[in-house]
C-alpha cells in the first residue's frame, strides 16, 4: 500500500467510526466547523459552558479546542475540558487562532499546551509565536511563509510532544523527527472564514478515529487540498465555494483522492 | 377541505401574518435559524441578554428556547423569557438538545417544561430523557427510533400540557390524546447542522400565526419533510442543499405539497 | 471622473489595501459579516473579549460595532474598543440593530453615538429613535420608510459629526450638509439575515481605506446594491442569493459598476 493509499484508508475510517467530536471553538465559526465534521462522516457537538464540557468530553472520541473568540468564562471550559480529556485519556487537538498577535489568547495557549495536546494546527505566525519565535501576522492571516516555521513546528512539536501542524500555501506536519509536506489546495480556502478552523475540527475527528496521530493529521491536510481542488470548478467564487465544498468533502471517491493528493 | 389541504393554509397563514419570533437559540444554529424563519415569510429576532428578553417577548408572537449551548447567562435570560411570555400569554416553544446527554442542560430542561411550553420539539432521546426514560443519545444525533419514543411523547404531552413533537425517520406528534404522523424528507436533513433546531424555530412562527397549536406543529412538520425532498435533486451535497432548501421553503406552492405531504 | 468613476475607485482601494477590520459584531452574523468582508477584499477579526480588543483594536484599519445580540460583557468590550479607537485615531462604525426597540441597547447605543463614530449606519427606525424622533420598528425591521429618516439622519449628523446613512428601498447617507441617494438593490436583501450588518461592516472596510467618509460609505452602499442586482439572476431564493451574493463581491467588475451604480 502507498502513503496515499494508507492515508485514504483513514478517511474511510472517519466515515465507518464516525467519531465523535466535542469543540470548544470560535463563534465565528461554530456553524461551519459542525458542517464540515458532519459532511466528513463524523458527528459534531458544540459546548463550552464550564458546568458541561467535563461531563461531555466523556462522551466524545476527540477534543478540539479554537480559541478564535476566546473570552473568560470559554477559557474556563477550555481549562477544565482538556484537563479531563488528560484524565481518561482521550484525545485533543489545540488551533491557536491569531495567537501570535493577541496577549491573552497567546498565554492562554501557551498554557494549554503544556497539557500534551495529540496535535496543534496553526500558520506559520502562530506556530512561531507559540515557539518562542517573533510573529508577523495580523488577525487570522499569516504573515509568514509556512515554509520559514518548519523549524520552530519541529522544535514545538519536541517539546510539547504534538504532532504540529503548519498550514499554508505548501503544509507541514511534523512529530519532531519526521517531516510530511502537502501540497496542492487552492488560494480560495483563505477567502472563506473558518476553513482552518474547520480542518482543525476535522484533525480531531481523525485522532478520534485513527490511532497514528502524524498520519491522522496528513490525512487531513489532504482531504482538504483535494476537496478545494475538486470544489473549485463546481464554483463561481467564496460564496458558491462553501457549498462545493461541504459536498466534496462528502462525495469525495477514492481515485480521485488518490490521483490528487500530493503527499511527501 | 382535506387534512393536509388545512395544513397548507396554515403555511400561507405564516406568509401572510409574518409573525415575529423571539429566539434565545444556540450560537451554532443562530444565522441558520433566522434564514429559516426568513424564508418562511416569518420574522426572527435573537435576542438573549437578561437585560432585554423581558421586554422584547412583549413585542413577539412567540418565543423558542434552545439549549443547544446553554450557559448559565443564557439560561438567565431563558427563564426570564419563558416567565414573562407566560404572563402576557405568548405561546413558547422547547427545543431540548442533547438533553438525553448533559446533566446540566437536562435539570434546566425539566425545571422549563413546567412553565407550560405550547410545543416541545426533540429526537427520541431528548424525549426519553424528559419523560423519565432512558435515553441513549450522543451530542445531538439520537440513538432511539423515534417509534419507540411516541409513548413517552403522550405522557408528556399529558403532564406538561404541551404538543409533544419527536422527529426521526417518521415524525410524531401529539397533544396526549390525537397522535399524528408526518413521513417523509430526507436523510440529508441529518447532515446539516441545525435543521431540527430551524424546524423547531419555525414551529415557533406556526404557533405564533396558528390557534390549534397540534395542527400548527404539524404543518411546521410537513413543511420541513416536503422542502427537503423539493431541495434533493436541486442540490449535490450537504453544502449546496442548504442554500436549495431555504429556497424550497420561500419557493414551495401548494400544488407541491399537496402532493408531497404524507400525514396521518 | 465621474462621481460613479470615484465610487469605484474605492472600492478597488478596498481590494488593493486590504483594510483589516475588527468586529464587535452580533453572533447571529459573525460569520457572514467575515465571509463579507473577505469577498471584498478586506481582513476581518472577530474579537470582542474585554482582555483583547484594546490591545487588537491597535492592529485595526477600522473598528465595527453591532448591538444586535449584546450582552453585558460584549458592552463592556464595545465601550474599552471605542475609547482606545478614539484615542489611537481609527475610524469606527455603529449598527445600532433593534436600537428602536429595546431600551438596554438603545441606551447603550445614545451613550456610544457621544464617542464620535465615523458613520452611523441603520434603518429608519433606528435612526429615527436615535435622532430622539418615534420609532415603528419590530425587531431589525423597520417600519418606518428610509425617505421619512432623512431629515432624522441630517440631525444626527450634525450633533455625533458621524456620517449618517440611512437602509431602505432608497438609501440615504448625509454629512449633515450634503444627502446622497442610492438606489437599486433588490428586496431579496430583505430576506437573508445580516445584510444590513454585513454592510456596516463593508462600510468599516472602505473608511479604514478611504479618507473621505461621505465617499467611502457611498462607495459601500452602491456596492451592495449592484452586488445584490448581479447575484439575482445567479439564484433561485434566499439560499442560493447567499453564495451568488458573495461571488458577485468578489468578482464585481468596473464595467459593471459603471453601468448599475444609481447614485445622486
Amino acid at each position: 500500500m502507498t502513503n496515499v493509499e494508507k492515508l485514504w484508508t483513514h478517511v474511510e475510517a472517519v466515515r465507518t467510526k464516525k467519531p465523535l467530536v466535542h469543540n470548544i471553538t470560535n463563534l465565528v465559526v461554530m456553524n461551519t466547523n459542525a458542517n464540515a465534521l458532519l459532511a466528513l462522516g463524523a458527528a459534531p457537538a458544540m459546548i463550552h459552558a464550564p458546568e458541561e464540557v467535563g461531563e461531555f468530553v466523556g462522551f466524545a472520541d476527540a477534543l478540539v479546542i479554537n480559541v478564535g473568540t476566546v473570552y473568560s468564562d470559554m477559557a474556563a471550559g477550555m481549562r477544565l475540558a482538556v484537563a479531563r480529556a488528560n484524565e481518561i485519556g482521550k484525545p485533543w487537538v489545540l488551533d491557536p487562532v491569531a495567537a501570535g498577535v493577541v496577549s491573552y489568547r497567546k498565554a492562554l495557549c501557551l498554557d494549554l499546551i503544556k497539557q500534551k495536546p495529540a496535535v496543534l494546527r496553526g500558520n506559520a505566525s502562530e506556530i512561531l509565536a507559540l515557539s518562542g519565535g517573533s510573529a508577523r501576522g495580523r488577525g487570522v492571516d499569516s504573515a509568514d511563509p509556512a515554509e520559514a516555521a518548519t523549524q520552530a513546528a519541529i522544535d514545538l512539536a519536541r517539546t510539547t510532544g504534538a504532532i504540529v501542524a503548519v498550514t499554508g500555501e505548501v503544509d507541514t506536519a511534523t512529530d519532531g523527527e519526521r517531516v510530511v509536506r502537502v501540497a496542492g489546495g487552492d488560494v480560495m480556502l483563505t477567502l472563506v472564514t473558518g476553513m482552518g478552523c474547520s480542518l482543525s475540527a476535522a484533525v480531531g475527528a481523525f485522532v478520534g478515529a485513527v490511532s497514528d496521530r502524524l498520519e491522522a493529521t496528513t490525512a487531513a491536510l489532504a482531504l482538504w487540498a483535494v476537496a478545494a481542488e475538486v470544489a473549485m470548478p463546481r464554483s463561481t467564487g467564496p460564496g458558491t465555494f462553501q457549498g462545493a465544498f461541504l459536498d466534496a468533502l462528502r462525495n469525495l471517491d477514492r481515485a480521485t483522492f488518490l490521483e490528487r493528493a500530493k503527499v511527501s
